[in-house]
C-alpha cells in the first residue's frame, strides 16, 4: 500500500506539466493532467460511435489515456509538431517510465508499463483508437479558442492533415470532424494553407 | 456525433474550477479537472488491495470518478467541511446536471446520468468504493501541503476522522493510513485537536 500511495502522490506532478494547448477560454495553458482527464472522458461517447467498437475492450483504452503521459513528469511535453524534440522522445519517456512506473508493486507496475508500451506501439485497437482521442482533443481545443496554439506555432493546415491522415480510413466519421475543424481552422486565417 | 462534441468542450470548464485543496508542491489551488484525473489513477492501483475488489467492477467505479464532479461547472464545488453548502447542494447539481448531460445524445445521456446518481447515491460496491477514493485524495495532498488547507480553514481532526469513520470497516488496510495522516497532522499541528 505504500508503493502505491508513493506513485500516487509522486504522479501529482502531471499537474504542474504544461502543454502548447490553451483551455477552452483561452485564458491560460492547459496542464496534461487535465488533459488527461478530458481524453479519458472524450474516449467515452466517442467509443459509442467508433467504427470499429466491437475491437476495443473500452477500460483498456481508458486506462490508456490515464497513464498515457505520466512519463512527461521527467520527460517533459513534447509539441505534436516539434520534429527536434521527437528526436528523442522515446529515449527520454522509457527512462521517465522506468523511475515513475518503478515505484509501484511488483505485479501493478508490469502491468502499468505494457499499457503504456502497448499504447506507444499504437498496433492494438485499443491503442489505435486512445490515439484518435490524444490527436483530436487539441484540435477541438484549437477551434474553441480561434487557433491561438496553431498560430503562436505557425502550424499549416497541411500539417494538421498529414498528422492525422491515418485516421480517414480508420474512423469515416471523425476524420470528417477533423477536416470540418481544418476547414475552419484555414477559412479564418488560424492555420496557414 | 455533434451532440457529443458539445458536451466534450463544454465540460472543459471543470478545469476552471478551484477546490480548496492545494497540489502537492503548494503552488497553488487543484482544479476539479486534475482531481477527478488524479482520482481515476488512485482507483487504479488501491481497487488491487482493496478488501472488497471482488464485488467492484472497477471500470465502473473509474467511469464514476471520471465523471462524478462535472455538475460542478455550474454547482461549484462544496466544500467537505462546509456544513452550509451542503443544504442545496443536491438541489445545485441536479440542476446542473439536467443541463449538462442533456447535452448529450438520448442513449448515452440516460447512462451517465444513471451513473452519476448511483455515485451520488453511495449504495452499490462502485459507488462505495469511488466515494472512498474522492475521500482520501485531499488527505493525501493536505499531508503532502503541511495541511495548508486544513490550517486555513480550522480543520479538527475529530472532523476528519468524522467524515471518514465509515470507511474503517469496509477497508481497514485504507483506514490505516487514513489514521496516520490524521496522526501526522495532529502531531505537526495542521490539523487542531
Amino acid at each position: 500500500m505504500k508503493e502505491c500511495f508513493d506513485f500516487l502522490l509522486e504522479i501529482d506532478q502531471l499537474k504542474k506539466v504544461i502543454r502548447r494547448t490553451y483551455i477552452s477560454d483561452g485564458s491560460r495553458h492547459e496542464n496534461t493532467a487535465e488533459h488527461s482527464w478530458h481524453v479519458a472522458m472524450m474516449a467515452m461517447p466517442l467509443w459509442e460511435r467508433y467504427e470499429h467498437k466491437e475491437e476495443v475492450d473500452l477500460f483498456k483504452s481508458i486506462k490508456m489515456l490515464l497513464l498515457h503521459d505520466i512519463v512527461e513528469i521527467d520527460a517533459g511535453d513534447t509539441y505534436a509538431f516539434d520534429e527536434e524534440g521527437y528526436k528523442d522522445k522515446i529515449q527520454r519517456e522509457k527512462l521517465a517510465a522506468d523511475r515513475l512506473y518503478g515505484l509501484l508493486p511488483k505485479g501493478i507496475k508490469d502491468d502499468y508499463r505494457k499499457t503504456w508500451e502497448e499504447y506507444e506501439e499504437a498496433q492494438s485497437p485499443e491503442a489505435t483508437f486512445a490515439h484518435i482521442i490524444d490527436h483530436i482533443q487539441p484540435l477541438m481545443l484549437n477551434i474553441a479558442t480561434s487557433g491561438v496554439s496553431w498560430k503562436e506555432h505557425g502550424i499549416r493546415s497541411q500539417q494538421v492533415l498529414k498528422r492525422n491522415e491515418w485516421i480517414q480510413e480508420l474512423s469515416p466519421s471523425i476524420y470528417r470532424q477533423i477536416q470540418a475543424w481544418v476547414d475552419t481552422g484555414k477559412d479564418n486565417g488560424w492555420l496557414k494553407p
